[in-house]
């Protein structure tokens, strides 16, 4: 995946970025069922071992222009984990309460616990990116006039940096994805969700709008991502033009750091270990008493 | 209050700090009443005008040894502030939960909202503090054992620091109190809690285990403050061992951080005023019409 991993964003260029991919990274679309449903598996299997171990923690940013195809992304990706080990926060306009807080407020009670995946549908990327396009957003949030200078953009990505290093300090893998879909290929979109009956509901007249301004956001996705890449929490240029290229290339960055970290199943102690062998010991002789309502054979099983 | 404000703390030194206070700022105890009252007056005027304001907000932080008076600072120079803008948080025990994310996540929660003035009894600096001295506290976080490293805690500093300058800038004014009772009248308040029956409930066992530990305690609160001392969030090192000298200290901490700020009551633009003046002139008229049960006198007087 390293041709779309940017872990130091100092020269990047954002008109370098084929939403294609091919000029990359050759995959063809034949094969794409198969290897996605293969990778699907082995994050699935990763996934489990994570939540035993119980000390790492997955932080997954989806960020993108409408129609890129985020929920597109986290549906075929994450379809296969165990949703005990996975929660997925959308985050839309901010309510009252939360605008009466610093910017990294909200999104910080959604993140994920220890041994889970917490994906992000937006985040407070939000912050530098819509808020940037239209500033006459910072109204909303209250702050106090003399701290409205043309600092703010800066600080904000340094916040930003700060926090993602007190999460990778914590234990917390964070991998940043910007879909990277053309200009065309979301007309193209566009018009499809006009045009069918059951896609209408996706479609707003705002998004037009925001569409105007296209070019305002790829300079605020630049720079976002020039200013707070890392290489503990790399931005990931997904190629989004083809929905299924996009699927393999997000889902094999996640089974890449997923398969980075050191996740063992946690091993009984001495102690522990005996405990357990009497526990068995006793379930394996309770029929005989009658006391208990489960089969000899599954007591003995589970715990072995 | 400048003698016991530590805003830059490179060259702290804890022992140079007398828990008595009077050596460096004489105050009388018979004045002590009058002058805490009128100064927690003008507290609980201020905060109106940051209630109505709704732009700053601000975050107090309490930090001692056990017995130095936190609780009692907290309910003397608070009293008189409206519960409505105040919220008072006290950090014990982490739960579960709470373990199972980045250190600063428990307090984030509880951050106050602008226009308010959040207390924090204890905070994330318990994880420099007692978890430094008992360090053996960390495996109940668990860290991945490649985290565990010697530059643990300056991280930790770093990482404090950070999120104390990202709520800065997001307009929240921080106050730390550091409340340096001497270890002479901490065994007096113990032992009157012992003797007193009413008291008796404050007291733990545990209490004693940590005394013995009273210089390594010094040496954590010593290196927080040189570390994490900064123009926008200070620590203010009371001294604690009359409680009604800490109580002043506090407050007029209070007040100088409060009087700061550039506080104003909202004003009506133009098309507001005239929309109130047409609401003032319909409940003026209003009993006339004997539609409404309020007096005309009442509802035009709140309005003016």
């Amino acid at each position: 995946m390293s041709p779309f991993v940017v872990a130091d964003g100092r020269n990047f260029r954002l008109r370098r970025m084929d939403p294609d991919g091919s000029t990359h990274l050759p995959l063809k679309k034949e094969d794409a069922p198969a290897l996605l449903s293969k990778t699907v598996e082995r994050i699935a299997a990763l996934q489990e071992r994570l939540y035993a171990h119980d000390r790492w923690g997955v932080l997954l940013i989806f960020q993108a222009m409408d129609a890129a195809g985020k929920d597109s992304v986290i549906k075929h990706v994450l379809s296969g984990v165990n949703p005990q080990g996975c929660q997925v926060s959308s985050f839309k306009v901010p309510s009252s309460e939360e605008l009466g807080h610093d910017f990294l407020w909200r999104t910080t009670a959604r993140l994920p616990e220890r041994g889970r995946i917490g994906v992000f549908n937006r985040s407070y990327y939000e912050e530098v990116l819509v808020v940037r396009v239209h500033p006459e957003l910072l109204e909303h949030q209250r702050l106090p006039a003399s701290l409205v200078t043309p600092r703010l953009w800066k600080e904000r990505y340094e916040d930003i940096v700060g926090f993602e290093r007190h999460l990778a300090r914590s234990g917390f893998v964070i991998r940043k994805f910007f879909l990277n879909v053309s200009q065309d290929e979301q007309r193209r979109r566009f018009l499809k969700r006009l045009d069918e009956p059951d896609k209408r509901w996706k479609f707003s007249p705002g998004d037009v709008k925001e569409r105007a301004r296209w070019h305002d956001y790829m300079s605020a996705y630049e720079e976002m991502i020039r200013r707070t890449s890392a290489p503990h929490a790399p931005w990931i240029v997904v190629p989004a033009d083809r929905k299924w290229y996009a699927h393999q290339v997000v889902a094999s960055a996640l089974e890449e750091a997923l398969a980075g970290l050191d996740l063992q199943i946690p091993k009984p102690r001495a102690g522990e270990r005996r405990e357990l062998d009497r526990a068995r010991r006793s379930l394996a002789t309770s029929s005989s008493r009658g006391s208990s309502p489960s089969r000899p054979s599954r007591g003995s099983s589970s715990a072995s």
